[in-house]
């Protein structure tokens, strides 16, 4: 085995460079057929000639409540998610509580009906799911899996290795407003923003792009744990190329740059739940824009950077003030449990 | 909601009947589309014309590892036999971690091996996964997550609706194994067997059913949390007739007997992890059970009662003294987390 670490961390639930060892030196080796595919959003399969994604994420969130959303909710929209930016649209999902023993039922119901309600608006059908106690102590109110399967979009193809140079880098909207909020409700700062978790489903913002661009669409992520910056990462990495980033016209809300300033983070690095990442050909990138933009929600987005020759393999920024900085990928974990 | 618990209880999580209310009256109302799919081991999903089944399992056993098994391995036999019960055969899987911090490498390193030797087993290819880490005392070590595919076998039609008097129920080999080598295990009390987790999978003794009797299958079930009593109430309520046991006829190891004897368990409630029950018609009884025995480590499988009319929606014994007992499905949790 190539991972060497003797325990387990925080920092190998956090998505970054720590996560990526774990997967790559234990996981991948050991469990996958396919190890390209431990590190794709959904993997691809194919069932009795049927092309189906298939997805699943475990949900432990710390509180199970905070402005604008919850435990239940990032659930449905992170599987969801998942299976968008991997271009194909949710059909069916199944669920796993697992309960700590003495959690309120009004609790558990709270997040049964954010579920529901998160469903709904996703189109998607929840088909069955299982239930587990455990002794108080043993776990943190509840935790949540959910896993689902949808059916690839026509004509949608991600595939890091598609990405050429001159291609251009879009985000759905301002990042970094959910790993903040999480943090912000933990009150173990004494901070105050007026902001919310962008907790989301972005399958129509995906759709619109399919529907306009789909044979422009070179890649797709959602920067969740990790933030803006991880994946961005290991695209460069996938990809062989640099991606180059345009500070000014990137998207951040107030609050969360003045909370990064605070504490020493860089928003880059914090995490999204309702954002999506799309590498786009150059001659299809205002169509892809505006198409985003038109969608409900979507008028935040930008294009942002592009890719590419040097230097391979990074993320680098062209600040305001006509210099660059170089990106890493999250390394440690500032803001555990936030997802 | 019809869920009127004020909070969750180790029951909620044991299969038995506290389980069943939560689950008929919080979580189907609100989540399943279809209600009558939450209570199946697998669900059926119509994909690009392709029908699917589907389904997923939290594991939480303690300890983590115990004779004959562990966590690793129940996590991807669950989710196959899951998928084998409901008539289908496992394609692909999926797996989340929830890790606890300072968990040793080498207990992880162990459980993915475990895993990997039984997806192998199963002829189950893993292509994606999940990890989270939550903080010490926040997890038990670590809770693996499972969710499958698979295709329906030819022929197969697992549905409790069309099981009829006279029919025979057949399991797969002798029970309680597992529920009672867990409770040993965890050396609460000072008893000692030569016992062993009956963990398998057990889609070879499906299939070799479905070869020589598909038509023949009614209703199928892999009796774990609740027992074979639970499974079988379930299926008397569901098809609305009795259940008749021959007490002669179950087969159950004598250290399984003995532990339930002196803690007062009676073994039809005690969890299996490699069995099944299949309810099979008259005329094509004998060629099940041949085929079921003439599979590796089918060699115990029995026939051990028959549907009658009356009294509908019960589970009868007919004991040795020519007596005959209601057996009631399981209330309370005797054995917590033993999956």
């Amino acid at each position: 085995m190539r991972f060497k670490d003797t325990q387990i961390e925080m920092s190998h639930g956090a998505g970054g460079k720590a996560s990526r060892k774990l997967v790559e030196g234990l996981f991948a080796p050991l469990l996958l057929t396919d190890a390209a595919q431990m590190l794709s959003d959904a993997a691809r399969v194919e069932m009795g000639g049927t092309a189906i994604a298939f997805t699943t994420d475990s949900f432990v969130v710390r509180p199970l409540r905070f402005p604008g959303g919850s435990i239940g909710e990032l659930a449905v929209n992170g599987t969801v998610n998942d299976l968008a930016v991997s271009g194909a649209k949710a059909s069916a999902m199944v669920v796993t509580f697992i309960l700590e023993e003495g959690l309120a039922s009004t609790v558990l119901e709270a997040e049964v009906r954010a579920m529901s309600a998160a469903l709904k608006r996703a189109g998607v059908s929840m088909v069955g799911g299982d239930t587990k106690v455990v002794e108080r102590g043993k776990a943190d109110g509840m935790y949540i899996t959910t896993a689902g399967i949808g059916i690839p979009m026509r004509g949608v193809h991600v595939d890091a290795r598609t990405v050429r140079p001159g291609d251009k880098i879009l985000i759905s909207g301002p990042f970094g407003d959910h790993g903040i909020t999480i943090l912000l409700a933990r009150q173990d700062l004494d901070l105050e923003a007026d902001l919310v978790s962008d907790t989301r489903s972005v399958l129509p913002m995906v759709e619109a792009i399919a529907a306009e661009a789909a044979t422009g669409i070179r890649w797709m992520r959602d920067p969740t744990r990790g933030g803006v910056a991880t994946a961005l990462n290991e695209l460069a990495r996938d990809c062989g190329l640099a991606v180059e980033l345009n500070e000014e016209e990137i998207p951040i809300h107030d609050a969360v740059r003045g909370a990064c300033e605070l504490l020493g983070l860089d928003p880059l690095h914090i995490a999204n739940e309702g954002q999506f990442l799309a590498v786009v050909s150059a001659e299809y990138a205002d169509a892809a824009l505006n198409a985003v933009r038109m969608t409900d929600g979507g008028d935040e987005a930008q294009i942002i950077g592009q890719i590419r020759e040097q230097p391979a393999g990074a993320v680098v920024v062209n600040t305001r003030y006509r210099g660059t900085r170089i990106v890493e990928m999250l390394v440690g974990d500032p803001l555990p449990r936030i997802c």
